[in-house]
């Protein structure tokens, strides 16, 4: 498998981690990758850390035993909340999760120290966010939004930059499109009061799921005036090229004339992952090979 | 176990069967009940035949070996679909599942023959009531939904009944009740649309998924007027019990004094099932056993 070249592992428990893939991809356009979405267990936001650990940790061991990765990233941010360390048991690569990039990141937004997070209900209860933020001097809120993914996958999102979106709202909001602004009014709203109700001056809001990157015009045209947002996407591809570049050098992507190389994995739903998974990656995702890893 | 007496097993992948439960109750108040979420490996709406037959039959064999069930209530739409005959393979007892009911109360419903089904994706895919529908004479056509699942969940639905709710609509319509209605408004604009394209003249529409029935008055409001409503659920606990009484007698109900007597598991998340289960079942579900089916 090594004859590929060193290979960067990518890990989901679906299909969303593809935006984290994407953001990878633009900083490292000639390495080899390897994505694995396990998409017969998921979605792993409604599960327990005992079960999360053990399905990462398997997931994790394919992409190192089976595909070579010599770096992990953990593109899902219940697994990175919940199952981190037992993944970095589980394998001998460097693994990084998603967390503490993205609370890194909106330590350099922040003015007034108060962030704001939203995210998936398992991500939220682990209290991951707020821990990882508490550590570099932040206060943050975080909000669970369960009807945000399944608005992402049924595709009731708007592909316009906000700039364009404010501009041309009237014509080209969708009946589908109000839908989701409207679930993402009534969110921020609640994410709002309760951040005033506790005195907090927040001003910065994090995407805590990489499913958001795909509303992120609508968010940004919802959010209050002013209102930064952080793509925790976006925040772990920076901090692994960061890292990978620490550990001294690029091995990941030393043939400038190579052209990326992607092998995509999943664990069911392969029809389901290759339909809606070129919105995530923003290019055609391919042929997804099916691996069972039991359970 | 079978000191407890007779039980009916019921199973459905979450607790979204509760509502089944609860029709079960209803007619049968004196019974013993078992029900199992297999809530670690939920939703099976995203999972392929060959993963759901096996989840399925596993949880099958749980309620019969351990919870000395006779007889078997499949309160999933998924699993009926998909793993029906699976389950029948792998256990000894009488199983019912909601398909084949929810389309023989469409048949007694429909005056023109042609209905319309709104389920999950993997219900659809299926074309499970499709085919029943067939069987029975009747036409039907079929729309996945997977924004109502969330939806119910999310709590953003209305207790009240439609008669009520029509009467008071700008009085009981918070923001969050208004997106529910956006959303069946697409829907079922999307499904009344391809029912014109395909010539069908339809009558009534079969709720093929049993977090659906919390969503019932807002569904009679969204309509057109004259649309006649099957809910699964109630159509399943009718066949069930018919079935029962059909099989030499009731053993279940046999003690008018004893009351019903419920015992809930779950495979995971049994703070979510025991904090959201009593919206479905209309009382409170108790304690929630958790059970480990592997996997």
């Amino acid at each position: 498998m090594s004859s590929a070249g060193p290979t960067i592992g990518v890990f989901d428990s679906g299909f969303g981690g593809l935006t984290v893939l994407r953001a990878l991809i633009r900083r490292l356009p000639h390495a080899r990758f390897a994505f694995l979405g396990d998409t017969a267990r998921l979605p792993y936001g409604s599960k327990s850390r005992r079960t999360i650990s053990r399905y990462a940790a398997e997931s994790a061991q394919f992409l190192v035993r089976e595909q070579a990765a010599e770096f992990l990233v953990i593109a899902c941010n219940t697994a990175s909340a919940l199952a981190l360390e037992a993944i970095q048991d589980a394998v001998p690569v460097p693994v990084l999760g998603v967390i503490e990039p993205g609370a890194a990141t909106a330590r350099a937004s922040t003015h007034s120290g108060d962030v704001l997070v939203i995210a998936t209900d398992a991500t939220v209860q682990s209290h991951a966010y707020a821990a990882a933020c508490q550590k570099l001097g932040l206060r943050a809120i975080e909000k669970a939004c369960p009807l945000l993914v399944p608005l992402v996958e049924e595709g009731w999102t708007t592909q316009v930059s906000a700039e364009k979106y404010r501009g041309a709202q009237a014509v080209t909001a969708t009946p589908q499109v109000l839908v989701t602004e409207n679930v993402l009014r009534i969110y921020i709203d609640e994410l709002l009061a309760e951040a005033a109700a506790q005195g907090h001056n927040s001003d910065t809001l994090v995407l805590g799921c990489t499913h958001y990157p795909l509303l992120r015009p609508l968010i940004e045209s919802t959010a209050p005036a002013g209102m930064k947002v952080i793509d925790s996407a976006e925040a772990a591809a920076a901090a692994a090229v960061e890292l990978i570049h620490e550990r001294g050098g690029d091995p990941f992507d030393s043939e400038p004339t190579r052209p990326t190389q992607i092998a995509c994995f999943a664990t069911d739903s392969v029809e389901k992952f290759e339909r809606l998974g070129s919105r995530f990656l923003g290019q055609p995702v391919g042929k997804v090979q099916l691996v069972d890893l039991g359970g």
